[in-house]
């Protein structure tokens, strides 16, 4: 039988491997590696290049209601394009129950919304902020069921977190039909205290963002959620740690027996809280939660990626214009830190700094590049084998990377609804420049050469 | 100026020291150690004697209500008798501000009830159950400042639990007014999800008890009172730490620099959750929060009192008689061990099993016996320098030990209000024999000689 | 081009993956993996089967010079032989540079000693025990840059070990030369100050061997190794690890940044120190250092196994027969541990015992299984992308197992030239069928098939 | 019958107490606490002063070998008049056995050197460099059992180290006739090869001794010492800790049942590596092992000193002049920093450093310095309850110090015989004015008034 496509003469790396060898394509998935590959209906050649599976950033936001006022920059469309041109082929945002309303139906709003609109392929994490039977004890098994198995809980954000008996109750459901539970843990009580300080101080800029959610707020909540998985016994996933603290209770939860996906993101690696300090309300570009720490704790991410700490490398892309939302804030009368909206662009960013700072930098290799970036979230969240690999049998997401391209950062390449990256003017070396999504590109060319074939992937 | 009362030839021990010396006694103080000692009115002699700081038990509960149908059998009367006859000269129980009770009002009921009842001082902890405006701005400064100055906080126990908002308050209000926060540390939700649980599964026993509140629930909440402690900046007492995990918790805090008074208990010496699991019901005599551990533990414990990480070994007497109170739950239709009354008697033994099992094994030496059981609970609690110690000024405050007397613990001998002991039949070796409340007899040849003239303390 | 081999209509695993796939083979590499196969010399079904990278035990000890008048019971014949059916296709025995020795006269002789015998291929770890001028100087490097890149040191044996002077002088050449150093962690002199202290009280049985060898001697040389490498700036494989307090200073040093391959052992999952107690001295046969310790520990390792902190999983084969070397050591006037010979045979039941324990049993997954047992060893000693894994261009090492055979382990049925083996009795289920070394069936239908066409492998 | 004098109105301490009383002395011994004192020969009025046990150094270097054409600055006479300037009424230094030598002869050499010279009183410390037989089984035994029960072993400094073995059969003579074993812990072997690699460097200034004994070396040494002391069940001091790596070892251990003093000095309080950067060769001053650190370590040891982790605060005072030890180093041919010689002077600046620091500042209360600083070091070294405290019974050893003081310390204005002080420029608030020794005056107006009385006192 004749191939699709073939790529030929690239170097191949899987979670484990590295390895010259033609990849052959049909029907949108890999069916051989290496060997013979003839009548291929076509050949992309990638002599000097990475043949990588493509990217799945499984922690990013879109089109999520953040407040009254305030809308999220990226729907669907600007979303996924830009996580396509950033190298990837799947993204997982959230669909956030609001309380009082049903899961079910705020998911099938999250589906109409999305539907025609995705570049790469989608799965949605559920958060539950209202954990009423109805949702606990029908609409979430039955989603579950239907292959969106992954759910999301706060303990910050007055309008999201739940309290520790919502999150058990949660964790239970999670635990009985075996779904993933992904916790954002910090102590919401303690940011509203020092958040109370802090304007009673009249420390209203955005540093005080970070200074109101200390390493201490998140080493609580760590610990805590941690103690919660180990009580109700079903895995867990800590979202974006940020600090050295909370990776030693991850290692101590570890050493007792709860199993723990660990993620990280860009910003821990690559800002401090003196971003957050910037002159002329700047520093509100940089305001997300938990809040970059500083250099030491960048070293202690970076040893996490290294050692194994961490499983996970995520964007939690979460994109708010600075003209509109963040900076509107700066009028007179709203200089106040607490009106800030939360989260900052990454989608498009997170592989080629990642690629950049950690494999040619040398301080991880492609191996592992590929396990933070693809294979582990595939693993978590029940896309593998079909995501997050170069084997036989996978859908055909691919991403090739060119290892000497030599960019700059900056946000007018870039092709998020933002208007501002964090990024701007870091310098990197890596960028994807073909991307495949099952089996036929998606990016081509530094463009967009496909329609929006973007799919709901079904989750175990 | 003539000596009320010489206390001859003893052995003496503080916190720090242990010498033969007399001790001259006048107006209800210490004002001589040492030195010729003429004119007194009367010369105990104290021969082969410990002359030892009376007994400050700062953990009791007395009439304090405790949900429908259920009374706690100690009223001020029986406790602070039994206490005086276990070596005691102060006790500090608990004033409890019911939700949406006055917690001035609750005080004047306990200084009301406690008038003229009891036979060693008192001092009152205050039990915050319902922080409002009133209570944290008017209320709380205000006792503190009339010398009330140690509030207590519930993590567990649905009726009496802050959340972790209302402790930051309450921490922040003993900031500003110096007082004492001591915390109950056990995570309320997870302990309900395992009851939950045990019900389901039908395992209603007394051990269920132990099995709802692991280790775990224990560790977390502490953790989370040690961070909050850290993030409001303010001293916190952890009560009744039962294992080896809750220390490593107070260890890595005081590495922080999270300044903290740790106690124990001698439950957590003596007994462990096989206890519970005793026949006919026999279980429920020992159910009290944190539940006894094991052997492991008990010798962690042990650890703790030897190298300084506890402070603090208190009773936390809190008696139900296991007829009326524990027992009756033993009829058919209730057996259920949600339904037990939580807390055992234990102010009368405190002292003589840490002086046996203690100082007389050779596991802890006299001036260490001395603080954790009198100079340690006077300096936490504002009571020093008149109380806790053995000093020219301070209260004559004193219990006069015989290291030779051996005694069988048995419930029969003992002045509380409970119908049992937990510790029936066990062996020690040492008893106070002679008690001086401010320089009068209140024990003296195994009966008590005075009238209560027990005093409500004001602190610092 | 035809091919020589295909692997068919197995499901194929590496350490990050696992799919359906013929694997097609050609001049002993593999280089195809699915597709049309057309022309294959020899079809070898695999229906039903997984289809694994040959096993590599990176720590096994053949033909090994042991004190005056001991014999290990293998030469490379029956210990290649023996790791050949356990589903192995290369070991890595030690060349021991003797005190005095030369240490490039010491590998010629090991060398020599393989030539034709093995039926795996090999790779040799270069022990030094007398770290000289010439030694570190000239021999080492010159072997390193020959591709024999590993050197191992030992904290005990009075005979072997190196001080931390000699330790860090041959940890440094590592450093310069890009070579792994091993290090046997077990602190010498507390070994010694303890067998003394056995000695004297009468304490001659094998049980005294574990109890001279205690946790605390562990964790002591592992902290001390581990920080010497700190110190150098080296990576750094601590081998056997075999229980909780070692793991936790292996993960402390990660988290300061040290680079560790961490590797544990059958023994440390499967036999306690209680075997060591067994009667009329068989508790010889367990005999090996560390020793094993208890079900707590066993546990430990597990979860270092599946949490990420061991890296490997090797045999440390050590063979010495029960009846000439450990039993004739029984004899009247030779009643002592310290005359038993350390170490236990288990080059052939590693495998079957991590697949049946581990993968059957649900505790690891099968791209774990691969990672510990082969694809980590290639990788840590630079065998990596030749060896350890299933991807194109690589050695056609392969193993086929039959996850449906049971098997009862009896020595009666294994390959070395030990008597007897420490896990007789043991149910497993799943077995290796079918080993090829280079493409080329090694084992098959219960029989060595082959001559011993093993080689020596350089390495990177 | 008459005292000989009185401490009139003074505000006394303890380790565990503060109370305002009169003090009775007759015969050198404290006779009476409070209540009348009549016919006194003397009444010293001690109005506005605190009355406190005379300060204890147990830990200083005198007249001891330091290598070839060194001499150590002061002998007997110049180090304990200094100490007496300094509140000292007791200074502990240490008998040196060099290799070859007796232990016996060197005591005796260093008791005839003392004789007569000391104005404190004296307890030596019996540093075991060479474990002979006849040393362990016959020197050291006779020499405790005389009362000098105290050993110190050094895991650096090529002259003086003992390997493990000889750490464990000394601790083990120590655990059989109950002495306190010291241990100064730092890994010679890491501090050689890293000296070595600085030669290499050119790095020869003062800075490398610092950059060479990183606290890697001090934990390593600090963790196997603990280890070896748990191995034999010994209780042990660890000296002059510096850093909270090696704080974490010994909380650690305690939590394992080991049984620990700990030291802290006034140079980890004070001084900064940086100190040792001093241009001119100034950073010899600074020389000392282990060596300052930075200035979070300086904030672990105050919390150590705060929380109890420590035991012990002391000198180790090892003066040498920087004109002829220091500063002859400074010649050219000899610019090297592993020529100059290792200690600073301190025994007379201690008790002031750690008063206005620590008391006047709020950081510790007074009875914790009089437990750092006198009381710990009685109870540890077998002095107690002769020494260490004012108590009835206790020798008269008592330092008056006038809390308002205010002096800048100068070393011209110092006793001892080195030619600087690291803390020249410092001011300090409180200062000791009045020094007795077993009753009779030493330092009284800023003069020494009395003869070299010290005696060298037996302990337990």
């Amino acid at each position: 039988m004749p191939l699709d496509l073939v790529i030929a003469n690239g170097t191949v790396a899987t979670a484990s491997d590295v390895f010259e060898a033609d990849i052959g394509i049909r029907d949108g998935r890999i069916v051989q590696i290496g060997g013979e590959m003839k009548d291929a209906a076509r050949v992309i050649d990638a002599t000097g290049r990475y043949v990588l599976p493509g990217g799945i950033d499984s922690h990013v936001h879109i089109a999520q209601p953040s407040g009254p006022g305030i809308e999220m920059a990226d729907g669907f469309d600007s979303a996924t394009r830009s996580a396509a041109f950033g190298g990837n082929t799947m993204v997982m945002p959230f669909c956030l129950q609001e309380r009082g309303q049903s899961l079910a139906a705020a998911f099938r709003d999250y589906i109409a919304q999305s539907e025609g609109q995705a570049h790469v392929d989608l799965g949605f994490h559920l958060i539950v902020t209202d954990p009423t039977p109805a949702v606990l004890g029908q609409e979430l098994p039955a989603l579950i069921e239907e292959g969106h198995s992954s759910v999301k809980v706060f303990m910050t954000y007055e309008a999201l977190r739940l309290d520790d008996a919502g999150i058990l109750a949660t964790m239970d459901v999670a635990r009985r039909h075996d779904a993933r539970v992904m916790v954002h843990c910090e102590n919401e009580d303690v940011i509203a205290f020092l958040a109370q300080r802090a304007v009673e101080a009249g420390e209203l800029g955005p540093r005080s963002h970070a200074a109101t959610r200390p390493v201490a707020a998140e080493r609580e909540a760590t610990h805590r959620a941690l103690t919660l998985a180990e009580v109700v016994d079903v895995p867990i996933v800590i979202v974006h740690v940020s600090n050295g603290a909370a990776m030693d209770e991850i290692a101590r939860a570890r050493m007792r027996g709860v199993t723990i996906t660990a993620e990280t993101c860009p910003q821990y690696l690559m800002l401090t809280e003196d971003d957050l300090s910037r002159e002329n309300w700047e520093g509100a570009k940089f305001v997300c939660s938990p809040p970059p720490r500083d250099r030491r704790e960048q070293e202690n991410c970076w040893r996490g990626l290294q050692n194994g700490l961490f499983d996970l490398f995520s964007s939690d892309h979460c994109p708010f214009r600075y003209e509109d939302e963040k900076g509107k804030r700066n009028a007179e009368g709203l200089r106040n830190f607490r009106h800030i909206p939360n989260g900052i662009p990454g989608v498009e960013t997170r592989l080629p700094i990642l690629f950049s700072e950690g494999v040619m930098k040398g301080r991880i290799d492609l191996p592992r590049f590929v396990a933070l970036t693809a294979t582990n979230h595939a693993k978590t969240y029940g896309l593998y084998p079909r995501k997050g690999t170069i084997a036989v049998g996978c859908d055909a997401d691919i991403a090739i990377w060119d290892p000497q391209a030599r960019r700059t950062i900056r946000h007018a390449d870039l092709h998020d609804a933002a208007d501002y990256t964090p990024y701007e003017g870091l310098e990197v070396q890596g960028w994807p420049e073909t991307v495949l999504l099952r089996g036929r590109p998606v990016i081509e060319g530094g463009k967009m050469v496909a329609e929006a074939r973007g799919e709901v992937v079904r989750r175990r």
